[in-house]
């Protein structure tokens, strides 16, 4: 963004202050419970489950768990990304408001800036390619927003985008890889915070864990940057599917993965992370651990939340919870970290920008991989029934 | 049910006595609202969509309306079913509970009975035909609840009824056609004016109209019986495939429908009225009016609840919302009685039972079917996208 952009350092103040300028613009996104699922996260995995991972032959965990989760799927835009955008936005100087904004994407955050920018008289330019699908594009298009059209590759992208700005003046807007995003995003964990205080009429005074989807890293970044300092463990999730773990592999290695090529089913984390978002997560005071789980894992999950919570999420939206199902790593700390109390884990459901189309595919091109995928479950998947009753 | 149980009269007054009677037990179901199905249905509809209707070539009318939705794909079980078996059980005698239940449902009745049994310490029995799919089966037995096979057709069913009734002095309770079902059922009413009148901060004291699905007519019974003295006009709504809207046909021509044979994908929707609902639903102090949808006008309102609410819900629970949205003659009374002002119109959300296979299924047959059905918008589907931002 641009060089007259007021710029707050990464912290916890700096998220607050970023929620008093967001507040008017975003929904205050519920916070759900549910038996079933906490249920389910409780009971231990079956001996099956465990084969070929190497926990293979020893005694599954049995965690005490109770889920709080953060339903950004009702966010406006249908995603947290509504929060970054939001915030950037207000953090321009008012010549940079006049020149407008500019961002390349196709997906949540290019809907959330426009949406963000009409609602300041700003103008928005969205670069987009070409072989966009038509509703993508109308989608975008009826927030007034300005389409560029653009190659594939990100340096035709980019290359618009530059054109753009020198035609404009236009600020460039970054999906993830900037503290006013991530300060933006880092919000929903503050409201995560109060709610469950209220829910559990001040029961739970603070969550044990935050799990989050990382995908860029915008996201989990905020939520670290503002439970640093209050002793809530910050945990991210990612899809293993062809490498999409990359910053699990990049911490462990010590070395930011830049780049990732992954068809993985959670479409919103096919990102690698950028350097400034790198920053937080590499660091062990700010998020705890990252952890991978499988696209059977994700459909599992995503099964459950549909059908049991009767909420719509997207893929990308359940890898958080799968951790917390069927991650036998995970699991084994909450079981040793949590003891007899058990732990109360935030879980935060990213967004809910699917189709039925999409789901219907997801689930029917391949009955017997369903099945399969309804077998992760195991024992636990007979709790199920019996819980619903909640 | 048995002659020992007590059956108070089907007015307001009984409806909130149950309402004292199941709420300890029951889900207070949420009311939520959304921007965009509001915008929508007060949205004209196409001249094109008007062709082939009495309407056809005239003006579309433009109606005025905020939807109020009373989830109860949330409620136990999934469905409002819970609050008629919780209340039912509660008017039973003492000798009647200690000899248990039986009824003869493979659908929410008989989990719904089942659960309320296992709650109360209550044997319940439940009647299913041999051929009922290993899920329902193993869902059904998950309640603890003794299952009796039969054969698949009604006598076979209620010889097996008999059979328990006599072996066991069970009581039978039947799935709608009982004032104690009618009066759990339409404790909903109570709570949708409360939480109106409460997230409105006392803007809405009244709602002007409820519309609510009509299969067996039981839920659409204790709306009514729990509305009646209110002033809020209550509609039914139904399915118009194979003449699923027999409660329609059966009102117009003044005498009762006794069969119905559709397959409609409103599959709780398929079962006539019987006599006690008959007496309810045919008062027209007491429901206003029955609309009736097509299938694929049911398919386009379960696509934006679940694509734009991003709420799941099973396709009977939306031919209220279908009709709001496409059903020119309902709408015609709403622009004209609402007016300036308006209506706010309370929608029954039934029930959120389905799959992910089965979602599938719905839309992806036949794709082109599926375009016809988003066709159906027309002029408001271009709405949708613009309004999603809320």
């Amino acid at each position: 963004m641009g060089s007259s952009t007021t710029t707050p350092p990464l912290t916890r103040a700096s998220v607050i202050e970023a929620h008093a300028l967001i507040k008017p613009h975003i929904h205050f996104t519920p916070v759900l419970t549910n038996t079933t699922l906490s249920t389910l996260a409780s009971t231990p995995q079956t001996p099956e489950a465990l084969k070929g991972t190497p926990y293979e032959g020893q005694t599954p965990a049995k965690p005490k768990v109770k889920l709080w989760f953060k339903c950004e799927n009702f966010q406006r835009v249908g995603a947290f990304k509504a929060r970054g955008a939001f915030h950037a936005l207000a953090r321009l100087s008012e010549e940079e408001k006049s020149k407008g904004v500019v961002t390349h994407s196709s997906g949540n955050h290019a809907q959330a800036l426009a949406l963000a920018a009409r609602t300041h008289n700003i103008p928005a330019h969205i670069v987009m390619p070409t072989i966009s699908t038509p509703s993508k594009i109308a989608g975008t298009r009826s927030y007034s927003a300005n389409i560029h059209f653009s190659g594939s590759t990100s340096q035709e992208r980019e290359a618009v985008v530059a054109t753009v700005i020198a035609d404009t003046g236009a600020t460039f807007v970054p999906p993830y890889n900037h503290p006013n995003i991530i300060l933006g995003q880092g919000t929903l964990a503050l409201e995560l915070e109060s709610q469950v205080a209220e829910l559990s009429n001040g029961a739970v005074k603070t969550l044990d864990a935050v799990i989050a989807p990382c995908g860029g890293g915008g996201m989990l970044s905020g939520v670290a940057t503002a439970l640093a300092p209050t002793g809530v463990q910050v945990y991210g999730a990612e899809p293993s599917f062809e490498g999409g773990d990359d910053a699990r592999r990049g911490v462990a290695a010590g070395k930011r993965v830049e780049t990732v090529k992954t068809l993985t089913i959670a479409d919103g984390l096919r990102t690698p992370l950028g350097d400034v978002t790198w920053g937080v997560i590499s660091d062990p005071e700010k998020v705890k651990g990252l952890f991978a789980v499988t696209e059977e894992q994700i459909k599992a999950a995503l099964r459950l939340v549909l059908e049991r919570m009767k909420v719509v999420v997207e893929p990308s939206a359940v890898v958080g919870l799968a951790t917390v199902l069927y991650n036998e790593e995970f699991r084994r700390i909450v079981e040793k970290e949590g003891g007899e109390k058990g732990w109360d884990i935030g879980i935060v459901f990213s967004g809910g920008n699917t189709t039925v189309e999409a789901i219907g595919k997801l689930f029917a091109v391949d009955e017997k991989k369903a099945e399969r995928a309804e077998g992760v479950l195991g024992a636990q998947g007979e709790k199920v029934a019996e819980n619903v009753a909640g």
